[in-house]
């Protein structure tokens, strides 16, 4: 699935890092609880992790502070650092809140055991949290003359907003669509970043896991009245 | 509340920093308000932030980042810094999942009108979660023999489990009172930040604030079968 990691594949994607989905390749599950139960080192709590030369990097917003100073996918003095980091920080929890939307009982239970409770999370989802977060982030896009969320140059934080946008599309069409009159500088957010060479060429291709009902986004038409 | 603030509030007062908490003084709420409306600079999402000299830094584990190593609360080195925030990340996470328990229909909807929903997460909380997230932070802390998590010496991470083990025999007294005996190192752990004279001192003032049922550990008897 795309999971917590389609995050940080934007990123690698758009710098045309050369990186490997290691998960995705034969023994690929493997591989990765091996390094999760490791004894020494820094074993991750849960995927995604980045292996780059010794290192070992979880949480995908820490994988992003570390790869956009490398990249130019952030600024490199601290304060820009800092302020790219704490974005990306408030759509984690975002993610978070978007996952609960069919979790709300807990992630280890079936969404079969907790449809009527997440009928009620939806609803409470997109009357509350949808308008304070996307709400947010449009605001700083106006602030800033629409082009990126933090000026005039693309960072990780632009690249995980069109993945929010594409993820609400494909979860809730219904409520995004009558949304999106109040997102957008969003919307234009998505668009341009959608016509990048390098995001264009990576949505085309097979590594481009398709949205599906194990992720994070999933479509369940009840959830989407 | 104590909220997300209590881990950077841990941070300042062991660092024996000079700060002001802005928020609980007179006109604290309108001066904090007043920040995140901001048309310029870098309005937070969401408390808690901190001014530092021209900066305004959001999130309580980007803060943690700033703070830890000017305060030798983190190490210098890259490898190191990340691997401290990658943590403190996970701490994030499991923070996130704590006040789900009390709040799995929607932050903004009454813990009275989800009390049944409450129930259901809490099992599911103490079933699953509680274990992966703190046999994690027990098995670093037995693989580096038990001193702190990253090793010999204290960083924010501690302090932040030192926190999470004191809410949760505040939230939840009966689970966790059974639950301990499968953490030893985070109990250690837990006495060992305790004795530390800045977080004494700290704990026995009132700068300290008590637990409550406004914030993200609330004790509700129902909850802790």
């Amino acid at each position: 699935m795309q999971g917590r990691g389609e995050y940080v594949r934007l990123a690698l994607e758009e710098a045309g890092a050369d990186y490997a989905d290691v998960a995705r390749s034969e023994r690929g599950m493997a591989t990765m609880m091996k390094m999760m139960e490791a004894e020494r080192g820094t074993p991750p709590f849960a995927p995604p992790f980045l292996k780059a030369g010794k290192l070992v990097i979880g949480q995908a917003a820490n994988i992003l502070l570390y790869l956009g100073s490398r990249h130019g996918l952030a600024p490199k003095a601290e304060a820009g650092k800092l302020w790219v980091h704490q974005l990306q920080l408030t759509i984690t929890d975002f993610v978070l809140e978007i996952h609960d939307t069919h979790h709300p009982l807990g992630p280890s239970l079936y969404y079969e055991d907790q449809r009527a409770a997440a009928k009620k999370r939806s609803a409470e989802f997109w009357k509350e949290r949808v308008p304070k977060y996307l709400g947010y982030f449009e605001r700083l896009l106006q602030a800033n003359g629409g082009g990126y969320v933090t000026g005039r140059r693309l960072t990780y934080v632009d690249l995980s907003l069109f993945q929010i946008v594409v993820g609400l599309r494909y979860a809730f069409p219904k409520r995004m669509k009558t949304f999106e009159r109040n997102i957008p500088g969003l919307v234009e957010l998505h668009d341009r970043v959608a016509a990048r060479p390098n995001i264009m060429a990576y949505l085309a291709s097979e590594r481009r896991i398709p949205f599906n009902e194990d992720g994070i986004f999933r479509h369940y038409k009840e959830l989407d009245r």
